[in-house]
């Protein structure tokens, strides 16, 4: 098995390194990521400035391919210059810090395993919840490797891809799995205005980025109810549910 | 009406300045865009450096406020810091080249309008294919105008947005309005690989980013074929169609 491994956090995460481990019982592992942290980059693309491709070793042993772009940019390059072959799957974390409602659309994480299912390639993000004590990068690569043998066998429609959470509680109190949906309603965010030492305001984007409300059947709920959540998410943004309706509003009168 | 304007080519855009003239005839029209152009940004969003709010003013006219920030992060700061009321509509545009299929994930102008119906606006994301000549901004700015005084009056379901694509031909060729869908297929994309003065390698982004092959009903077929597109767009990424069948992948075993 041919597997792309890359994240946001950069190639220098732990998060990247511990899965990598895990991975390679399943066959080889290109890490593939950005040279530096990349949170909250989103679906960026670079187009303005060229890329560079950087061999990254750590103690004299080769680790991957550090990019000075964005993780879509690195599932891009990978795909379209660095693998020789089609991969066979690709993993995107871990991530620290849960990628949960509306996260999901900032997050370069999954962006960068929309990228690998935009490629043809059956792809699943990874991420851990934070909390206050230092996360168990080692148990969730566990986790991860477990989840990962299981969906190896069973086949990922063209387009979808899996968006996994794990919940920051230790691994024996985690109750199981549960499929969601992406929470999609309001949440907690504002912004914290502040002056500088001249006078001038600037303002940091502020709040818990977690819901007003709870909805039973979401990414959220699940995992602050003790469970890994795993939500099957599509790229196509089509409001398939919404299009006779606008179609009905005669636009062409 | 209260109305919030962004884009991703920066506040000293012509798209916007065009666009906030032909939008005043609605009620009144606050700009709030990137300091400069953010073309390819996706849904990123800022939290690892604070946002500045800078007035904009050109031979002596205030234009609006520029951000040194996304258009995801303009549209969070309008809503949640510089307007003071709800606001009724927000439209993202008009930006200079088209924003379908694959490169509505990629798009700046269509996060802005995605970050917009998140927060509960209706919002819009206008596009002007781009070709050889140069862009006719008055003629896409008149055709947004009553594309959006058709809208006004109708009520778009919160979750959802409108992407709408304008082809670049002249106003009297174009053959009318199609309700679209997102083309989600394969495009045409590689890596341009070249060597620098000192012979170390770098790889530029390149292809036309059209599909290999065209799909009817979708935004890209529409705009070749001589129609603006509208395609509405949900952020909900959840993939209900297979959700069944990935549960039934017997997880707690």
């Amino acid at each position: 098995m041919k597997i792309i491994l890359t994240n946001d956090d950069g190639i220098y995460s732990p998060g990247i390194l511990t899965l990598k481990k895990e991975l390679m019982s399943f066959g080889s592992v290109t890490v593939v990521a950005p040279d530096v942290q990349k949170s909250g980059v989103g679906h960026s693309i670079t187009f303005s400035h060229p890329l560079r491709v950087r061999d990254v070793s750590i103690n004299g042993d080769f680790i991957g391919y550090g990019i000075d772009g964005s993780p879509a940019d690195c599932v891009k390059l990978a795909v379209r210059e660095i693998m020789k072959e089609k991969s066979d799957l690709l993993v995107s974390g871990i991530n620290i810090g849960a990628n949960v409602g509306i996260n999901v659309l900032y997050s370069g994480t999954v962006a960068a395993a929309i990228e690998g299912a935009l490629l043809g390639i059956p792809s699943v993000a990874i991420s851990l919840e934070i909390s206050e004590s230092s996360p168990d990068i080692h148990g969730a690569a566990e986790i991860a490797k477990n989840i990962i043998a299981h969906i190896i066998n069973k086949e990922l429609p063209r387009g979808t891809l899996l968006n996994v959470n794990i919940p920051h509680i230790s691994k024996d109190k985690i109750k199981g799995i549960k499929i969601t949906k992406q929470f999609s309603g309001d949440f907690d965010e504002h912004y914290d205005r502040r002056t500088d030492p001249r006078g001038v305001a600037y303002y940091w984007l502020a709040g818990t980025g977690w819901p007003k409300i709870d909805v039973v059947g979401t990414d959220m709920h699940a995992l602050k109810d003790g469970y890994i959540s795993i939500t099957p998410l599509r790229y196509d943004l089509t409001d398939n549910a919404f299009l006779e309706e606008v179609e009905a509003w005669g636009w062409n009168k």
